[in-house]
């Protein structure tokens, strides 16, 4: 796609500093503790070059997103007729998709939900399943204790930056016995953190959580775990979703939720899906999620399960987490900055010489046209963090230099 | 789009009559009661030219889907760039989406819940409502008597044939008040009958309805009605949505349900919303929706803001107003059919010499490439009946000539 690697420079637009730094402020305000996205931002900014800035806000493997692109050309651009079809016909039962999936992922489609997003799927067992009290690590992905707050209480399990935010799963059956919680949440690698369980320990921990109504097991992150890379496809080598294979392995109250946006680089599609027993998935079938997908997601689960699009999406895989192992090694050597172990394809980081986390993202943004998450807002953290997504490894020299530039001050 | 008018011919298929026959038989034993999507059916038979056939099942102004194809060629094939932009970020909330509509619709954006199709949101309130006894005119859109039947007691209010299964809003009060129900349902302009209840009418019937849970009236159909088309725009002149603009004509238990999957042309893209007092909508905004639109629905939903789009789908929609006014009119000659008086897009029509409705699809599909909706196994209807949808008025004449060949025998 991009052959000409990125290059740091001041952002273009035609207000004056103090005028962009205002509006910079009021767009993170009204967001209420969600950053901005680029977008939105910068057509505030009115910037007439949007894509000269470098977003390490967005979580995706770029790689994967000009592979998606290429298969969009093909097929929409090169046959514009198509893009009328998935415009005009319905498109098919969350069932029909669910099998292809299966298929694809050497699934049972039984136990196979699709969602419109996963997020769809978050706020519907959150709320049907009326849970009461749910065990959430913290600092998280906030739609895990921002749904339903009225009907639900979320119990905090913080996580200690003094240990690197690490959480055994031993630690988190401890929790939930003591705080008497009917449900747990684990996102594996954990967002924002980075930190991660291996699947035996988190499969022995949520053995003796039988009597809970619901597990989530989040493993939106999970591709971007180099850990088993080299093991078949990979994929799934770290991914509690094979147990559900057999009976034997199968947990009644466990909900694997995979979102599709991150790693493929499609978050515009609205793809995701939850693996569940399948009594789960039929109840859940009962009260809706019939033909939640729309036709562009139908046609992306199709790519899926094409294996020339495997086998270069496993390719496209690859080259990124070389790239999340060589910028995760140069951002622990930048002055001022220290930077969290991550398995994820992004790096919590917390400034060390003082600077706020939004004075780094407002001066990465307007000198460097680089623009990252700010976490002050979050929950369970402090005005010193940050969250930086890792993006292409051809730019990446640059991107270290702007945030030791922004960090010198 | 296309200039050559469609032509009746045999359907081209590998397969010989009788192996045809059985696969469609097999296609519609499948659907369980829905109507195969001729896409899949066509697939089945291997046919080598698809688009030879005319598709009169499914309910679409065709002249909307050129211009939203259009649009489409403009900001997607012209630019591909956009369609990477809307795949690869998050679309916007449901409330961003909900201003923008309301500044379209002239209506307040606290009043409309933007769905993931409608269907979504139909599922939804039937279930979170805890809807016990449910009020459904039959035959209906099979929706409102599919879902959640563990909890909810659907109570049929038979339409007449004899009648034209017409019914009057003090037929439906009556009904609610003799079966005690707590919600109720109609469709209006009605599918599959075509009937249609002006709002004044209905408007009065819900004042004295104020007891129920929840009144639905789905308008998903309402652009096809050609009363007003002239006042203003037309759009919302037989519409109950205005009644949201104040605080004293506001229902609390009136949801206003409104596809636009048949008027735009748009099924695929998942494009519906509610129109609902702010408590109710606030409340399922407790339940989940917050990200429930894709990119491509987000694209739609601003292209319908837009002066000359929309100036140019008024044109299409009085250009297919002219055509339903002349179709029907034909259909109504045709020996060996009645047709229903209409309001919608589609005629239910029933067979008066001897033919069954599948025997008529079957025929038309084979001997003349024409797809209608075998109505035979619809809930309230009997074998005798078919729905036809109107398709271009270029076309109609040869429409005509092979229902009558096919109804010749």
């Amino acid at each position: 796609m991009l052959t000409t690697p990125w290059q740091s420079q001041p952002l273009t637009s035609p207000y004056d500093q103090g005028r962009m730094r205002q509006i910079i402020k009021d767009r993170h305000t009204l967001g209420a503790g969600h950053s901005p996205a680029l977008r939105g931002l910068l057509t505030a900014l009115d910037c007439p070059e949007p894509r000269a800035v470098k977003d390490l806000c967005f979580l995706t493997n770029p790689y994967a997103g000009d592979l998606v692109f290429e298969y969009m050309h093909r097929d929409f651009v090169a046959q514009p007729h198509n893009l009328r079809d998935l415009t005009e016909a319905y498109p098919s039962q969350n069932g029909f998709i669910a099998a292809d999936l299966a298929r694809h992922l050497d699934l049972p489609a039984d136990n196979i939900l699709i969602g419109n997003g996963t997020i769809e799927l978050i706020q519907f067992f959150i709320h049907a399943l009326g849970l009461k009290k749910i065990l959430v690590p913290l600092p998280s992905f906030s739609t895990y204790y921002e749904v339903d707050t009225a009907c639900t209480e979320v119990v905090p399990l913080p996580l200690d930056p003094e240990q690197g935010f690490r959480l055994t799963a031993d630690d988190l059956v401890a929790a939930a016995r003591q705080h008497q919680v009917d449900s747990v949440v684990w996102i594996n690698p954990h967002n924002p953190t980075g930190t991660f369980i291996p699947k035996d320990e988190l499969r022995a921990a949520f053995g003796q959580l039988t009597d809970m109504k619901a597990i989530f097991c989040d493993e939106s992150f999970l591709h971007f775990v180099a850990e088993g890379a080299d093991e078949g496809d990979g994929l799934l080598a770290t991914s509690l979703a094979p147990s559900f294979r057999s009976p034997d392995t199968t947990l009644a109250n466990l909900i694997v939720m995979k979102s599709l946006a991150k790693d493929y680089g499609a978050a515009g599609l609205r793809v995701g899906y939850g693996i569940m027993a399948k009594e789960r998935k039929d109840w859940a079938m009962s009260k809706g999620f019939l033909w939640n997908s729309n036709g562009l997601a139908e046609w992306f689960y199709r790519l899926l399960g094409g294996a020339e699009f495997h086998e270069r999406y496993l390719e496209a895989r690859r080259r990124y987490l070389t790239g999340i192992a060589s910028f995760s090694a140069k951002l622990t050597q930048v002055e001022g900055l220290e930077a969290y172990a991550t398995k994820a394809n992004f790096i919590l980081a917390r400034t060390t010489n003082g600077m706020s986390g939004y004075d780094l993202m407002e001066r990465l943004l307007l000198e460097h046209s680089v623009y990252i998450r700010d976490c002050g807002t979050k929950i369970g953290l402090d005005h010193r963090y940050v969250r930086i997504a890792v993006g292409r490894q051809e730019d990446e020299d640059a991107v270290i230099a702007a945030l030791q530039a922004a960090l010198r001050g």
